[in-house]
């Protein structure tokens, strides 16, 4: 049996005791905002209990943060992003788990017992909007799933030799663009663009025709290194505060003409969605699972003591336009990466590259070895060759008006409670004008 | 003859009145920083004049931005960047420019005769410490040099069709990595990485073998667009605050293996190095000159009514590890890029990819014709084939100690006045650990 709150939570929801995803989110009205520090509209930290929110701002204000490392440091939760808190590390992110898990807890009276507080720090998730948890300074995208790695490179280069020699030595990856990271839910607009010219004519100029998504998921960086100092792989952990569901999209037709030969440009920066809640790694603890052997060993600076993925069951629906249920389209897990988040944190830094607190780390698209387990349309329709079937309507890449749904669930069938989850995207494409 | 300042600006000096341009700096002791606004140490924003540093926050502080914009928006210069500043947008620099210009000019008397706000606001470049100019949310690095393409092209591919197809119809770009870009006079640490085996040998790992400069200016973005919205190429220029030079410095051993398929990488990450002053395209007005003709005529978005390069003199020097004196290994020139700024800029929001005040956009490789005007190691060198000598001492990459100083001078000589030039850097090489 799992661990009771006095706050009702349903034995569906995403949010039970164990999980505690930390966002940051902006009360609706004045109303809903009770009467905590920052300005009733502001926006603020809080974490996902039920189907409420708990508002750290007002948890912080009522000196309820008492433990040894936040008792004078509670202005991390007074900001209105979770940089400051991600940056002060595990003993931080430690206490603050206890100190919540123990307040919301069902014989715990400081919380259950104080109307008014209750009042001001427990917010209805209907009446808060969700926006990106971290100011991101920088976004680095893996390439970390060999399955995916091995389907691109035949569908672009061929069977012999898909896979680029220096994969099995290396994380590949690539920096993406920090800008245009938007929280779930925030529309997509249909990028412009150069498509590939088809033997001697002009390339083609105008809205993709070739939009995907990526199913990946992505690290959000704790405390960061200094500029020259790299982060030995086996603490590497130490840096990484939780993770996001992350949607890399994705225009095929432009990302194949212009990616030659310093990589992916506008063919992605039109958009990256992320979930607003970042699940701690404490929290995925349970979910821990070893990661695939590796052949060739890795060099030193990649060989670490505690190689570990996590089991994270992926999926993605797709609700075509017009219609009103989505359908599966795939079922991936995150336990198919070959360089775990360690490796590419490492490897990241070997180079001397300071990393910063907030800061994102996409996986690359998580497919697995099956057909029904990759991680994009360019893999799941062969890049258009074999459409898939959805709701009775063809899809070879994204339409207008689709909705493209990840989600992240990870179950324990302890006593029928399924106790850990993260959110799922919900991202609409728009005609361009 | 050129304006007159009551400043004294000798002939050879790079801030004449008509440079003025735009940094970020800290006074190095209480006692420089003069009793203006921001605290004593904080940084704030200036102009550089002669030998002298204006400080920004004292001429607000004192009331003398009194134009229409700046009158009741003079916090802009009370910032640790120059971000709120650039984001203004053109009306706000032309009026501070012309501000300033008039104050620092021989016939005003409202500085020039009060002797407690030049003590206060006029700083020795010696005193003051010079910061990166803007928080610079994103880079992006260009390839608009025709000459480096097919240098590079011929150097990694073969003679055969050096410059892949794609070149002649977008300016090719990759995502930067923005935390590690530092300003002019930051050491640099040799990279460590893996280099790409030989035969069936695993991959090289260590300190990087191939440390090269690359010759580069960037542009400094001013008012961003909205995700979704491109900038139209003929207004570009208005989201264009001035210039820095830039010097991205390129590991090529870790490059060479890293880059396929996803481009550069922990090759370029472990630092990028500006200029700390920003010259503004308004300084840079008398130096603009055609762009070269472009074949194939670009598509619409990119084929602009005014299509202009500027004339800006390109030096780089190199000071080898125990010498005392540089010697200049190239000379090349801003003109030589074959995709413009306002073409650049465009091609990055076409997808409707979102710019912020103060991201950085830099040019790629400024390298030209001849083999005395390429513009890295790379290239001059033919990959280590052809070493260069320098002070007697030979070259096939960058050894630890050695200088690269970039130097930009725009010259006009009417009445033998040199009036216009961008700082040169001076960063050096320390062994790695
Ligand atoms: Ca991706
Ligand atoms: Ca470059
Ligand atoms: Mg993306
Ligand atoms: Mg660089
Ligand atoms: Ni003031």
């Amino acid at each position: 049996m799992g661990l009771k709150s006095f706050v009702e939570v349903s034995p569906e929801s995403h949010f039970p005791l164990e999980n505690l995803p930390f966002g940051v989110f902006r009360p609706k009205t004045a109303a809903a905002a009770g009467g905590s520090c920052p300005p009733p509209l502001a926006a603020r930290p809080g974490v996902a209990i039920g189907d409420l929110v708990l508002d750290l701002s007002a948890v912080a204000s009522a000196g309820l943060f008492d433990g040894p490392v936040l008792k004078n440091n509670h202005q991390c939760f007074l900001q209105p992003s979770l940089n400051m808190f991600v940056e002060m590390g595990r003993p931080a992110w430690k206490e603050a788990r206890s100190t919540i898990q123990k307040l919301l807890s069902a014989d715990e009276p400081r919380l259950r017992d104080n109307a008014s507080l209750r009042e001001k720090s427990l917010i209805p998730m209907g009446e808060v909007q969700m926006l990106l948890p971290t100011i991101i300074g920088d976004y680095t995208d893996f390439f970390c799933s060999m399955h995916h790695a091995k389907n691109c490179g035949t569908i672009f280069r061929g069977p012999e030799n898909p896979i680029s020699p220096n994969w099995f030595h290396l994380p590949i990856a690539y920096h993406g663009r920090a800008s245009s990271i938007i929280v779930s839910g925030t529309d997509i607009i249909r990028p412009r663009g150069q498509g590939h010219p088809s033997g001697k004519s002009p390339p083609y100029f105008g809205p993709s025709q070739k939009l995907d998504f990526e199913l990946e998921m992505a690290a959000i960086v704790g405390p960061g290194n200094e500029l020259g100092k790299p982060v030995d792989v086996n603490k590497a952990a130490d840096h990484i505060f939780g993770l996001v569901l992350m949607n890399d999209w994705s225009a095929r037709d432009i990302q194949a003409w212009e990616y030659v030969p310093l990589g992916p440009f506008l063919g992605k920066s039109f958009g990256t969605t992320i979930s607003p809640w970042i699940v701690t790694l404490e929290a995925l603890e349970p979910f821990a699972c070893d990661a695939p052997k590796q052949e060739p060993q890795p060099l030193p600076y990649l060989d670490e003591n505690n190689h570990r993925n996590y089991d994270i069951p992926l999926e993605v629906w797709v609700k075509p336009a017009g219609h009103e249920h989505p359908s599966i389209i795939t079922r991936s897990n995150f336990n198919h990466l070959y360089w775990t988040l360690t490796q590419q944190l490492a490897h990241h830094t070997v180079n001397g590259c300071n990393l910063r607190a907030g800061d994102l780390l996409g996986t690359g698209t998580i497919s697995g070895p099956d057909p029904e387990s990759y991680g994009c349309l360019l893999e799941l329709t062969w890049n258009a060759q074999k459409p898939l079937t959805i709701n009775g309507s063809d899809r070879k890449f994204l339409e207008d008006g689709d909705e493209v749904i990840i989600t992240a669930c990870c179950k324990v069938q302890c006593y029928k409670l399924q106790f850990l989850a993260i959110v799922c995207f919900n991202s609409l494409f728009f005609p361009s004008k």
